[in-house]
């Protein structure tokens, strides 16, 4: 016995906002996560250039849209998402989801936004630099229409933004307790993301100027490897290292899948020191992104490729969109 | 010498939130203005069905909004607002604005909207009924984004309206020095709205119950009328009254302009009683109303007609909205 509706692949919807180049702590935490679910029959992926959020904390720099834009599209191709089994898209192409997220910005409480985590936490980082707008505090209300315009099931999420899907799962249920049961309730899909340091020692991060670019070349990849802090105890080859507080065996984890016991078992015990510890990681990240670097210039060669993938998503999404808004508008009595 | 750009018609934008039939107060405080603007050369008026600023307090009944649009309109041309001259729509019928009330929300910092009175007041009045919601907070960006969308040169307001569209003429500001001279700097143009008291003597309004509709057959305005308050010290014809104090007084300024200075004096001097009064202005506010009511019920009678006048609005919008979104989206690097 099948049943439609349970072996029917559901929708996984996931953004992403274009502030700047990947780094491998995108790659290991979004766009590892990405291929798989791309590859797994189960789900249909809507993966989308999130630039109206880039808004909320970058208004003042839309000059530099256009080419995180680009870039961002020609890593996710390079990486290996494939628009023949994801629909990849620009979220400002669906202008649908503008008029959604203002609907449901009329019946979310203030309380419920200024109440989230992210938001006092952006608040703190942008305090130096600028006051708060309106659109950051609606950040939820428009990731929450995100998710709804497609009549996603699935989200994406690693432990730490449960809460902030349960805000959309609310505001879904508030919607469908007003006016019919209109919008799907999106899920989440856990995942587990590896926490990958960056050079300082800190989570990796563009901000903290601490991070290793996916399409960094071999030179800088092994200069930034070089500049990495290390156990502090371990000044020199011989002394007895603790893996676990290093940096670099956070990174060895990742990328030096085959390794990793040998070099936890040699840090230790004194026989491997950090400079050769460091090569080898050099090494191994320079050479798993060899391809990726490859296929990416390849790509980055061929005109009009990210305007068409992107051109192609809009036109799978903007139906769908176009229907849910319009039950939305009819259960609201605005049609 | 002429100077196109002086002599030609500047665009006024009006919109009026559809939340219950039309009252006296409106009468004199919005659609004579309306109609003077109108008949004004200089000005092209854009009227519109400010739908989705209803949901900012009346979310939860949207069931009345189709009936409150018709109604609305069909009270607009009754009056003798004219498709022909003035442009009239429904503002969800025109999609850039929301569009661009999201972008100008990432613009628009949350103090500014915090300090607005009116978002004060209506906490205030919604406490018992209900919390605040996004839009509620973001009904100035809204606002913003209807004027813009249609680049409106010049806003209607009465005095205590002055500071809400200087608000809008802030965030206007901040979008060009953004992005560039891409946004028309709304002016207020000052109108004087007599204030019209209802029946409590309070200000006229639907919520508080003391309401003369425009609709009302002529037994209701008689019946409204005799239950007005009047000067608490005269208690029988004969004693002197304070007509600066009395609401049956304030309305016949409005609705009995030949007759005002004799029923100043006689009410003064105690030869006329209130309830003379009082049916005098019942007269004057039945025929003042009555070629309303034929014309209207005319209409009414006339299928499709509110449709026809809506869908035209929005022919004329659309292109107008869609090219000043594209100017923006342009400046702000979306395109």
């Amino acid at each position: 016995m099948t049943d439609a509706a349970t072996t029917a692949p559901r929708r996984v919807v996931t953004g992403y906002r274009p502030t700047g180049p990947l780094h491998l702590g995108h790659w290991a935490g979004n766009v590892e996560s990405m291929l798989d679910l791309q590859a797994d029959p189960a789900y249909t992926c809507f993966f989308f250039i999130a630039d109206w959020h880039m808004l909320t904390t970058h208004y003042d720099r839309t000059e530099e849209l256009p080419g995180f834009v680009q870039g961002l599209v020609l890593d996710w191709l390079a990486a290996g998402l494939d628009p023949a089994r994801a629909v990849i898209y620009r979220q400002s192409t669906i202008p649908e989801v503008a008029e959604l997220a203002l609907l449901l910005g009329m019946l979310t409480p203030l309380g419920w936004l200024e109440r989230v985590p992210s938001f006092k936490e952006r608040l703190r980082d942008m305090s130096e630099r600028d006051v708060a707008n309106l659109g950051l505090l609606g950040y939820p209300v428009l990731q929450t229409a995100d998710i709804a315009i497609v009549r996603g099931a699935y989200v994406p999420v690693g432990e730490d933004q449960v809460a902030h899907l349960e805000l959309s799962r609310e505001i879904v249920r508030r919607c469908n307790r007003l006016y019919g049961e209109v919008l799907v309730e999106p899920q989440p899909l856990l995942s587990e993301t590896p926490l990958i340091p960056g050079s300082d020692g800190r989570k990796m991060s563009k901000s903290l100027d601490n991070a290793i670019g996916v399409r960094d070349e071999e030179d800088l990849v092994r200069a930034t490897v070089r500049s990495f802090v290390t156990d502090p105890q371990k000044l020199r080859r011989g002394d007895p290292g603790r893996p676990e507080i290093c940096p670099v065996f956070a990174l060895h984890r990742k990328f030096s899948p085959a390794d990793v016991d040998r070099i936890e078992a040699d840090c230790r015990s004194g026989a491997l020191g950090c400079v050769d510890c460091k090569t080898l990681l050099a090494d191994h990240v320079v050479s798993a992104f060899e391809p990726f670097r490859a296929r990416r210039a390849e790509l980055a060669a061929t005109p009009g490729i990210v305007e068409e993938v992107l051109a192609e998503g809009a036109r799978t999404v903007r139906p769908i969109a176009a229907e849910t808004l319009a039950l939305v508008r009819e259960a609201m009595h605005f049609s």
